[in-house]
């Protein structure tokens, strides 16, 4: 990658010929970014290019590049990246869009680029992309002007798109370098991540990801090094992310975009809503250690600003510290009996009567932040453009406030008012604080740091998930479609509970089995032809005798026959009827991410109100737990209006048990187990179907 | 109002004696704003403040001025307002904290204080207050300093706190007047309004409410006010305004925040989420009239702003417009086979190709905003700080734009990039297109200005709902709660649905109801002291026969004994036993807004999903069915599975039934009629209280 972001010589091919207004020209973009490595210009018609000799062929350079950046169109590529393997240059940026991000014709010829270049040994980035932006070590291949910072912030980014490198300041605050995959044919997320992992010039990484081809490769080396450097991930798409066309109820329920937070989590990234979300997180974490809980202590000179940062918390999931001891109490002045000083703590009565408000939000600030029952801190104080207000200076009071603390915990600013901008300019670079643009903002980037540590704590081991490839083949029906005994023979082998119940090929042989096992009984066709069955009329419950029987057997053979009538009779399942709660239990594979394990409200509300938990296989017990806590559903299961609960253990350990099944047969992609019915004395699936 | 905002003459009580750092002196403060009033000074040690003679009293000021501010300490507070009510002064804006923000001391001051102020026909701004900005004629009370704005927005603010003076450009992108009504003891938001009304200088309104005293009294000028002034309110408050503790299931289903929802969305006001928002809503209507439909059109330089356009629409109420006719396809070139132009429309690769960007933004962008399918027009945009990138200057992009169009349509901007700032400066206050930091606070500000649209459409006339005030005080028992007979009773003359029953007071009568109602029935007590029955075994359903009555009723008599050994026997109801689907409806008293009234999903699932919609009263018929509608569990009351749907019609009956009994009862605090069962054959009310 180093070649990438620093090349010792640079060779581009599809430079236009002229520099200047509209050219758009990258060589003449990378002069002025003041670039430091060797540059070779290759054109088939002119002689010199701003200044530099321009070679008719690349194998007229008479050294071979580091790095070669191609601008042509996509007609030429092919001839061109020929060449560039010829010449055995093993490093190529592909500017030029048409390829995957167009149309077929394109994703074809760009499936041909990566044919030669693995054949080759060459790595490309791109097609459709910026390239990257290195202000570090003063290095870009953008074709349009960016700035290059004087002292670069520590934030290194891997994007899916130019803007992010156009303007770096707008969604991450700043950036140090960064690379734009563009439609990522070879270079990825992946190879972002583990250059970044042990470049010293970054400390933080930020995403910008539209979709990922390797998902679940992704995840080892994000989990690992999020450890160290906080991954903060912008993840668009998720309007359109909703559940695709399933052949499952866990199907339709788990959607992508769910996947991706999951997944994201369990790597112990951070993800971020949108761009102010991003900017917010980014911002904190150049200047802060991340919040260790959800505590927020706020000082404010306004008492508003302290209502609507009690708001935000809500919203972005803090809360506001309850501060139990006489912390706050004893920085009250008797001064001003009618005053008590709270959490949010407004300053400004103590400020005035003290006659000094630097001090009074110095001491509160102070004695907040050093509290044990606070993770952050929120200070929301006025920076006003005269000099009449100078006795209110806070560069003077933060480093008060940072000498007088030991700067574990975070501390966000809004200052505001008509001098703000001006106060703030020469502290922007300082550790210890971050300062925001409003009250939202502080809030987004310190709940952001928070949900980062909480996902450290819980973060999955991504190390030993590599799926375990026991398949035997013979084992999956020809249609992929398990249901019925066969579904529920392999769920036996997995100790799922089946409901008591047979297959049955006769009506006698249903007027022997509804003896045995006892009335009232449920009777059901099983065909693969006839997937939802239960909203057709396929399934009779509530069969309480012989005669019951007898009826249904023939209405459901008659309706089946009515249905299909091309198709022989199917098998019929005889199920003794349960009644209870109902769940609904699932897997799907994700197909970036793998295989996803759901839990859910089941029965008639269960595409109502979607209720549902979702986890990434492997689940373990601790895992399938908290998934049943975090259901609206879990009350009803504990018991609720003097009932007693269900076995909750025995949920969780179908939820292992289901993703066991998962890792197992990698081939699995979509199960189903609807309803399972719950009751004081057991728990019984009643239906299920396993889509291979 | 206009001797607050803008007074021929003005006398200060309590000004700092000195000027300079940390005085916080408004006299000073004021002449530094450049103020035209005519200015007196009354203290009593000094003879002179700032070049002006101090008065010692307030009765040798020469004339009566038309304003005093007053910041005294609260003990001497009286004694200073008399004397200003003895000298004829009329309007009294007092800045000093320690009132009803305080204590109850300070509340009883105040109190005082309103009192001579009715008596002598004065009106009081504060206290707590840093009184009015006025950038229009010249004039603040503020202590703090506010650099008055050259050319002020026409935008005027009534607010809860001084920061929104202090820094209007971060809450309302410029502010042009403000009142800061502070603890609201007389001035509050419905005299703001009314003088925001028909000043010419002001053609939007913004509030920050942190609460409203006459809630239902405001709704009334608001509603007539924002058709020509748009309002938009920042109610904060948000996080704490969860259901009270309430006596049934309506009232901690209603929460107070929900009411303010409804309340100012039936206003025709524009709710305000947070800081961030309300920037946002105020920018668009300070620049562009309001999307009048939810179909965004973007046209954008990358592909990525186009996908976090279409999250943010998701987010914010939008969505992208769908182009069905050939206005895009017309647009593209043939030198780009690959490429097509979609909404989002990334117009960067045909610029590229045709070699003139600006003229594809034009064209693309003219064609989306004039298109009948489009409501609304974002467009993302890079200006880069280098002169290599003159061809693409915004200032004369967006003029060929706006003249090429009617100008009926917002457009959002978002221009991206190190040059933006410096280009936007000359553009900020041209009208028709708004510039945002961001693609979200674009799409917040054109959502926004939709609801503010529709709430219009659809907006509550609040002429007429004065309480009718038709109650008879001998309907109300003693204690205030109608439970069983009582109820049902008040039920049944509203004509809502009661379930055949009857109040027994033996065992052979319970016998003999039963046999006449038939079996199974319903068998529970009624008692004021026990709201909570139905969760302790104070309900026995499914009795089927004689027998299981008679054990029923030992029980339940048993069990009352046992639990409130010192009360008599209650009444007992019996009731025939319905079977259904199960809904909640009920009023709930909102002590600020009046009544409101709920419909939700019943039974055991009510608190879990919290599946319910509300509406202030009265309720017509279209609202109710919208009510229904918004239902998770609508699609169930409908028929899924193949059921029939219930009798909508009788549950929009209830509704405006329960909501013409609020209307007559203005003492009714809370009604709970749950569960209401429903099935093929009707609906039937089971259990009711109505609380007085």
């Amino acid at each position: 990658m180093k070649s990438f972001l620093n090349p010792g010589s640079v060779v581009l091919i599809g430079v236009t010929r002229h520099g200047g207004v509209g050219a758009y020209n990258n060589l003449e973009v990378m002069l002025n970014f003041g670039v430091a490595s060797d540059i070779y210009v290759v054109h088939p018609h002119v002689k010199n290019i701003l200044g530099y000799p321009a070679y008719t062929n690349i194998m007229d350079v008479p050294i071979i590049p580091e790095l070669a950046i191609i601008s042509v169109g996509r007609n030429n590529i092919i001839s061109i990246f020929n060449a560039c393997a010829e010449k055995g240059i093993k490093r190529v940026i592909i500017v030029s869009q048409g390829f995957s991000d167009a149309d077929e014709k394109g994703t074809r010829i760009q499936n041909k680029l990566i044919k030669i270049a693995k054949e080759n040994s060459i790595r490309i980035m791109g097609p459709n992309t910026l390239g990257v932006l290195n202000n570090f070590d003063g290095f870009t291949t953008s074709f349009v002007t960016i700035p290059k910072e004087p002292s670069p912030v520590p934030l290194g980014a891997i994007v899916q798109s130019g803007v992010f490198l156009a303007d770096g300041q707008s969604f991450t605050n700043g950036l140090g370098k960064a690379i734009d995959i563009g439609n990522g044919s070879d270079i990825d997320f992946v190879d972002g991540l583990n250059y970044f992992e042990t470049d010293p010039d970054i400390e933080i990484i930020a995403i910008y990801m539209e979709e990922i081809k390797r998902g679940r490769v992704f995840l080892k080396p994000a989990s690992r090094i999020s450890r160290k450097k906080p991954i903060i991930v912008l993840k668009s798409g998720r309007s359109e992310a909703g559940g695709k066309a399933a052949l499952s109820h866990t199907g339709s329920l788990v959607g992508e975009d769910a996947v991706y937070d999951i997944a994201l989590e369990k790597a112990g990234l951070v993800r971020a809503k949108n761009m102010i979300e991003l900017k917010s997180i980014s911002n904190l974490f150049l200047h802060c250690s991340p919040m260790k809980g959800q505590r927020l202590a706020v000082v404010t000179a306004t008492g508003a600003a302290g209502i609507l940062a009690a708001d935000a918390c809500d919203d972005y999931g803090l809360h506001l510290a309850s501060i139990k001891d006489d912390t706050l109490k004893n920085l009250e002045v008797s001064a001003v009996k009618w005053f008590n000083l709270n959490n949010p703590a407004d300053i400004w009565p103590l400020g005035m009567v003290t006659g000094n408000v630097s001090n009074i939000v110095v001491k509160v600030s102070v004695s907040l932040i050093e509290n044990d029952q606070v993770d952050g801190l929120l200070i929301v104080f006025p920076a006003f453009a005269s000099s009449l207000h100078d006795d209110i200076n806070f560069q003077s009071i933060i480093n008060r406030i940072l000498k007088k603390t030991r700067q574990e915990k975070p501390i966000a600013v809004w200052l505001y008012g008509k001098g703000a901008e001006q106060q703030k300019k020469s502290m922007l670079r300082q550790k210890g604080f971050a300062f925001f643009e409003n009250i939202d903002e502080a809030v987004m980037g310190l709940a952001g740091s928070w949900r980062y540590f909480r996902n450290q704590q819980q973060k999955k081991d991504f190390e030993d998930v590599e799926p375990s490839k026991k398949i035997n083949p013979s084992v999956i029906p020809s249609n992929g479609i398990y249901l019925g005994k066969d579904a529920f023979e392999l769920m036996r082998r997995y100790n799922l509970p089946v409901v008591s119940g047979k297959i049955i090929n006769s009506r006698d042989q249903a007027m022997n089995t509804a003896d045995r096992i006892g009335y009232p009984v449920v009777l059901k066709v099983i065909s693969r032809h006839w997937l939802h069955k239960s909203d057709e009329g396929g399934v009779v419950v509530g069969i309480r005798n012989p005669r019951g029987l007898k009826d249904a057997y023939n209405n459901l053979v008659a309706l089946f026959h009515k249905k299909f009538p091309e198709k022989r009779l199917p098998e019929l399942l005889l199920q003794r009827q349960v009644v209870g709660k109902e769940l609904i239990f699932g897997i799907k594979r994700e197909p970036r991410m793998g295989h996803v394990i759901l839990a859910g409200m089941g029965g008639i509300y269960t595409e109502i109100f979607n209720d549902t938990a979702r986890e990434l296989a492997p689940v373990t017990k601790k895992e399938a737990e908290k998934m049943l806590r975090s259901l609206k559903y879990y009350p009803v299961l504990k018991g609720i209006r003097g009932e007693a609960s269900v076995d909750i253990q025995s949920l969780i350990d179908i939820i292992t048990s289901l993703s066991e099944l998962a890792m197992d047969y990698p081939e699995i992609s979509e199960v189903d187990l609807n309803p399972v019915i719950i009751n004081q004395e057991g728990c019984w699936c009643v239906d299920s179907r396993i889509i291979f």
